[in-house]
């Protein structure tokens, strides 16, 4: 099939290169030329400019946020490009008001839109060991299952409505927020009474919570290995989706007070210059309200 | 051994039973009778008082709260009865002050003191799959850990203080009910835009959460199975612990942001007269505030 | 003076009513006819269009939020209509944000930008009774300070950077949502135990808190008397002014948890469909949380 | 009147110094000798002991906390002391639910008991401006009235259950605390861009705000003048009234966010060392939080 893919990124540039290995002629862009010649060394071709790749059948965009999205998408021609007719596949983890926006335009034009934010990290991409969420009018979800399933381990189907998968999306990086800031609050209080945060959490993360999440977040905290070097999921990016949450309550108007704990912690790490750690540094934010580091002196 | 176990609960009926099946000579007692001739039966000596099961080798306690403990302990007579150069092991979920008193008023009388939290529900407690924390002396860790052994699945030393046992056990508790607040929070989010419980929840726990606590937790949320029939976690338990995380965290000057919204969850769950349902039924309070009856109706 | 004056809502008529009767010749426009018709009875000129209105030496905005400000000005043609070394009093409540942008372009052409929001209610602006903060080039300040001491009862200069006003009217009005919300978890509880909302908020605004803010929100709230019936500060403008309070406080890196504890409470009030009472019906959330009205009936 | 007092801190000694002025046969005794001299020389007795004191027929106890009074009321025989017949007027900022307890065993000693806590400092007990909250059997309020109007400014009758006196001065020292951290969190806000605290409070609370609480801890806060020498109501103070609120929303089940938002900062106060500050010291848990040491340097 010829597919379009915007944006190669980390996560990106794994789900092109698994459509590639599946046989699809893939057109290939990205705003840096670097992922591009990667790509086409793996049989992808490079399409001369965004709105280029997006006359195929089926255009896939994996942008950073709501504002890159735009960008392209409608600043860069691609929406404008794409015939009606055809199939867009959105990965992004944008706002929920955008995905309805964006299901709405779409669905004015004649093209099938669905929203496929995933779950998991670059190597998973790369891996296809992803969790790929997918909502839309069904029949368009129908149409680009099968590329789903080459990019993931699972597709998890969320009914007509573009905008559930990113709720889902938005709900499920808060839970994993809302478990490094509750991590981070109970190796406080342990350490306060001289048990260490890596005694506390390999007891937790091999027992009640055996589960990736935990055992991933855990090990960093235990370590106080907050450095990323651009791997790693940093404290900009979790606040961003801080934000998706907030805004995503506010519109739908749910109080949700453990989000307005995560917005003042993330606030606090970055008042104090952790803009570049792994947001697990979170961990930090309840070290030092407790001053622990002068107890622990 | 002659071990002397008192209080014959949920869980602690379950240690007792397999003591005895492990071949010691274990002499029970409970307020109630019925748990004791369910023993007896099973091979234990029903001792005539808390303070007659009290003169062996090794004491086990397994108590409902701190003023169970203490009621028990000092005006039952059971310390007294304690033999300097005996053991006292205490599994009861106790708050940090009090099992450092413990710790304390032991080793005054010359008897080895090992505080023994466990994780895992009553199941597991028959079936010897318990998480069990050990603190104390080296020397009596040492001396009761082919008790504890025999008690659960894995024992896990957390050094020579007491409390530390506790409040490991305490922050464990915490962390799970922050698990479910946080379950209850994103359901709501994502209901408000039309994706059911289950279908989020299923994701989630199969896999980034993929561990006991989410699954467990996460399927009775989502069923909004609430009933505990006397099974289960209560809202009460759960309110309780909470307070033991709070006070803790005062003790040792450690804001707890978190805590404190578990707190105003459970007062609202309670002042709802929801203090017999399981403590997942936190998911209702989020549900309720956000509106969430009218909306789907 | 020639003076511009756009936005006749409650609060801007009553400043352009007075800045009439001080002598000056003044140019009014709204969006509706109503209000435009009431002041040219009292002497002012109806502008064309909004552009129009721009035509003076000094022009006054008063518009609800930064959407409204964003459409009169730039879509409305009133920022290109401004001639160079005219000057421009924005008098409405906008964020920290904006603030900083319109002072940058107003700087970039040439016209001083003084930010003055009030702080008072339409009584007290139809009165002059208004406290007016200023903030801008201190030329600028001195300029247009006749006009403003002309508004109100008194001027308070607060630097030279625009948004500094607009910061100082941003807390000020989280000073008072943190007020209500105060009274109303106090109210809460002492109803708990019996006592009235009444005794207990007319004890504490005779006494310790015998301020404007207390004692009217404070007389609201005893009497439950949320009908807001167009007068009054809605719970929806009182959200707006919140998400101006965390807006500011996300981009100054700023936690303030008690602005988080707002927002659910707003949300929750407008989850039950409270959008048009007062604000101090913040009040009744806290009530409903604790389900005073079981136990009172 | 024959008149037994105990406790002659700085606000007891000024009631017992009133009422000698008053005329009264006052009989005095406190746990240090100096204060019992001081009083000596204005005209009081000194009694033998605290049981000694309370052979008359009122009897007033304003003691530091609940322990403090079980202490002295129980253990220090004065409880027994006093005789069927008496009244005892207790000034004490107790717990509720001491205060529960405290008006049943009167009662069922036939002893009127009076909860009169009052609202003021040292400097207002002193000179008779105080406000004295009253709650106990109209009987017993009505024969006690005359010395609590001889002791403060106006007196609050709170209807006949004793802790609803008690209730009333737990949630007015709420609402303070949660006016000095409103004031904390807004003047980081301000500061963040370019405001002074001073010119931000200034304005407050000489308009909006202008009462006795926000006058006197803004200006402390204004000047960050935390230190008390002895004066002023310190951190620890604060955090043993802020533990009184979230006990009493405990036993009522009353949802209290701010309560718990208090918590946490007197916590983070009191981990940084800052226990012998007066509680407007909250304002520098939120300047650390946002880090604005480093800005302003």
């Amino acid at each position: 099939m010829k597919i379009g893919f915007i944006g190669l990124g980390a996560m990106g540039r794994g789900f092109a290169a698994r459509l590639i290995a599946a046989g699809h002629d893939v057109h290939v862009w990205n705003r840096s030329q670097g992922p591009v010649e990667t790509l086409v060394k793996l049989g992808a071709r490079a399409a001369e400019s965004a709105a280029d790749a997006a006359h195929c059948e089926v255009v896939h965009t994996m942008l950073a946020d709501d504002a890159a999205t735009r960008t392209v998408l409608f600043d860069g021609g691609v929406f404008s490009a794409l015939a009606p007719g055809s199939a867009h596949v959105n990965h992004a983890t944008i706002s929920v008001a955008f995905a309805r926006e964006l299901a709405a335009r779409h669905k004015d034009r004649g093209i099938d839109y669905v929203a496929a934010p995933v779950f998991g990290r670059p190597d998973a991409a790369a891996a296809g060991k992803l969790q790929v969420l997918a909502a839309g009018p069904a029949a368009a979800v129908a149409r680009v299952r099968p590329l789903l399933e080459t990019i993931g381990e699972a597709v998890w189907p969320l009914g007509e409505a573009a905008e559930r998968a990113n709720v889902v999306k938005i709900a499920g990086n808060f839970l994993i927020a809302a478990a490094i800031e509750s991590m981070g609050e109970a190796t406080a209080l342990v350490r306060a009474e001289g048990v260490s945060a890596g005694d506390f959490l390999s007891l937790m993360t091999r027992t009640l919570f055996a589960a990736p999440v935990y055992q991933g977040y855990g090990s960093l905290i235990a370590e106080q290995r907050y450095q990323t070097n651009g791997h790693g999921f940093g404290m900009k990016l979790g606040f961003k989706d801080t934000r998706l949450t907030l805004a995503a309550a506010e519109e739908a108007q749910v109080p949700m007070p453990i989000a307005g704990v995560l917005r003042d912690s993330f606030l606090e790490a970055l008042s104090h210059g952790d803009a570049e750690l792994d947001w697990s540094a979170l961990a930090e934010v309840s070290a030092r309200r407790a001053n622990l580091e002068r107890r622990e002196s």
